[in-house]
């Protein structure tokens, strides 16, 4: 039986959205999990929102069911939290417009480690992995005399925020240096995007 | 009592050392704990060596004392930390010689918060604060299309790196991003010093 399910090539299970890919029973499951084709969910962080769809709808999702997020148009714009010391886990999240793409903008606070508040910031891009890599971004936060830079390549929404974060993988800092550069309880982040040669 | 003692001035405790100030006794504590002739400690982190001198002498107590730390010159050097996955709490240190100054680079693993591991690099004069003001630090993490940037004033040895690590005021992060730029257990941080107008 094993013999002849080796021999059998199976269509992705995101065929009917699209993927015209067969694969061995073997190597299905690894596909699926990074299928392009596999239905995006709602990028806002949270997870509170349960939509699913295409790549092209997530734009009109976020319009329509996330009006109160704010866009800004450019490669380089201020990413302004304000009220940072709300207590507990809170999410600030907008959207940059820039060549030709949207790019989310994340800034997550979390007990990832009990008794210890970190802030999680990070930049997603409105499109596939293959595009993301396209891009770079950074993310800068000045204070007195003081600066401190997270550089990588966008996330794609395909891959959520929680990679991310688990990993540790984006601008990572804690309390006592969000208040280094905050002003007032604001935070400003400097968030500046720009094309990359692969 | 109290209205003689206003009107008295007193010398500071480090008159015998060289401070030719007098103060009144409100004001005497604080001056004292930021009197440039205040004894230096030495700057090696993990306060296992008890030695106190003035700073003209701290060179030669290092050279003499801590043999083992390594001197590289330049404005722009690697500081490579070996091992970082040591258990426990770990010291790393180097010595930097540019624009006539000594500096010491500590790179720290400890646990800040319980279960939470964190690593700590910052860049002290062996000098003033007076003197630090004069220049500026940068600590880079460089790893596959990611960058961690730190930039800062340096600390004097006067104050101590325990006083930077409190206040995260120093570069921060832990054992996931540490993994993301470390090379087989290896993290090179690129140390660059330069001078500043004040």
């Amino acid at each position: 039986m094993e013999k002849v399910a080796s021999a059998v090539l199976f269509p992705c299970k995101y065929a009917t959205t699209g993927c015209s890919l067969t694969l061995h029973h073997t190597e299905k499951p690894e596909h699926e999990d990074i299928c392009e084709y596999r239905p995006y969910s709602c990028p806002c962080p949270g997870a509170s929102c349960k939509w699913q769809g295409s790549l092209e709808a997530v734009m009109s999702h976020l319009m329509h069911a996330h009006k109160s997020i704010t866009t800004l148009q450019g490669e380089d714009i201020v990413f302004l939290a304000t009220d940072i010391n709300l207590p507990g886990a809170v999410d600030w999240v907008m959207m940059q417009s820039c060549f030709g793409h949207h790019f989310m903008l994340v800034l997550e606070k979390q007990e990832k480690y009990e008794g210890h508040q970190q802030f999680f910031a990070i930049v997603l891009l409105i499109g596939t992995r293959k595009q993301a890599e396209n891009f770079a971004y950074r993310l800068e936060l000045n204070g007195n005399r003081r600066r401190l830079t997270w550089e990588a390549t966008p996330r794609s929404i395909h891959d959520g925020v929680n990679a991310a974060i688990v990993n540790s993988d984006c601008l990572v800092f804690d309390t006592a240096i969000a208040h280094l550069f905050a002003d007032n309880g604001n935070l400003g982040i400097n968030v500046t995007i720009s094309t990359c040669c692969p």
